[in-house]
């Protein structure tokens, strides 16, 4: 493509990323390339600093750069209820909205047959141990809402057995939603759910 | 975001290339720190090696790691024909497809009375000194189908005088397109170069 070896590799390298394809990854390393001093450069240290130094927290599964998480850490954050989320991403997206004070739990995935996948692939033994050991109270299920997510919510709500509180996120039209672009399930989740005003 | 200060640091560096914003950014990061050292390692590696090697041809302005590129210094393409693009994307467009047996000439950018660009500031004078130097006797003009790219080609045109043979690209109607997507002024264009069957 640039007739140069490395620089090739790069821009196969970077259109591996999920989200970007041969023709961003193109544009990506051309506009590195003009920038390198200001922006390759530091990109490519950072790189190098995260990789050395990013790990799982052990407790909660959350991506960080110690051991345990600053979440976990944070003796503010002990308020009695876990967020049980699949993904990091999810987790970070919780975190965005800045509502949630509580401490997290990242299962790594969901319940599936088909990818043999199983309770003890997903980190739940260990949710279970938490609730023992950090005096839950509540735990909140923040699982996507598709089949495999719900499984494992309910495959969850049966190991608890009612040992502490069990809630999920709310289902209901999205704040600036529009009634005539939601799919049919949205729409009846939203009317059985419908609230007192 | 991820309550960590060097990750944080790391999606905001890749939200900024272009092509990619915060959510691409974050889902590429999360991706290169699942898979560090098969991923994240080698490509800050790479980066490293492109930000140190990387230049600017000193002849057509092409991206590569020598002082003098590929193209340039290859003796099989000096076959009399200089392309001149806007930019290196496009010179890689056009080694992509792989017909173009030349060499080339890249301007870096079009005249602009906008944004104060000038002949000088688009290497047109080094390539009125190239025509003589490297006995150039067709130069094709790939420049962007856009008032300034044909301004631009306007004003090439003038300066070489009918010293070389002077050639554009055909404007028609792309391979694949269906004439129902096509703005009129594509349409007109390929009505107007119409060609007997």
């Amino acid at each position: 493509m640039s007739s140069n070896r490395d620089i090739d590799a790069l821009i196969d390298m970077m259109a591996k990323l999920p989200g970007l394809g041969p023709r961003s990854a193109r544009r990506a390393v051309l506009h590195l390339i003009r920038k390198r001093e200001l922006r390759m450069t530091p990109l490519a240290d950072l790189m190098h600093t995260v990789a050395a130094t990013a790990r799982e927290c052990g407790n909660c599964g959350n991506i960080g750069t110690e051991d345990i998480c600053d979440i976990c850490t944070s003796e503010k954050r002990a308020n009695g209820m876990i967020c049980v989320v699949e993904d990091v991403a999810d987790l970070w997206a919780m975190e965005r909205s800045g509502v949630f004070k509580g401490r997290y739990h990242v299962l790594g995935g969901t319940l599936s047959a088909l990818d043999h996948v199983g309770p003890d692939e997903l980190r739940i033994p260990h949710l279970l141990n938490r609730i023992e050991a950090e005096d839950v109270t509540e735990v909140i299920l923040a699982l996507n809402a598709t089949v495999d997510g719900q499984t494992t919510a309910h495959y969850i709500a049966d190991q608890l057995d009612g040992r502490v509180r069990l809630t999920s996120l709310a289902q209901g039209v999205p704040i600036g939603g529009e009634l005539d672009y939601l799919d049919d399930g949205t729409i009846t989740a939203a009317l059985n759910a419908r609230k007192t005003l």
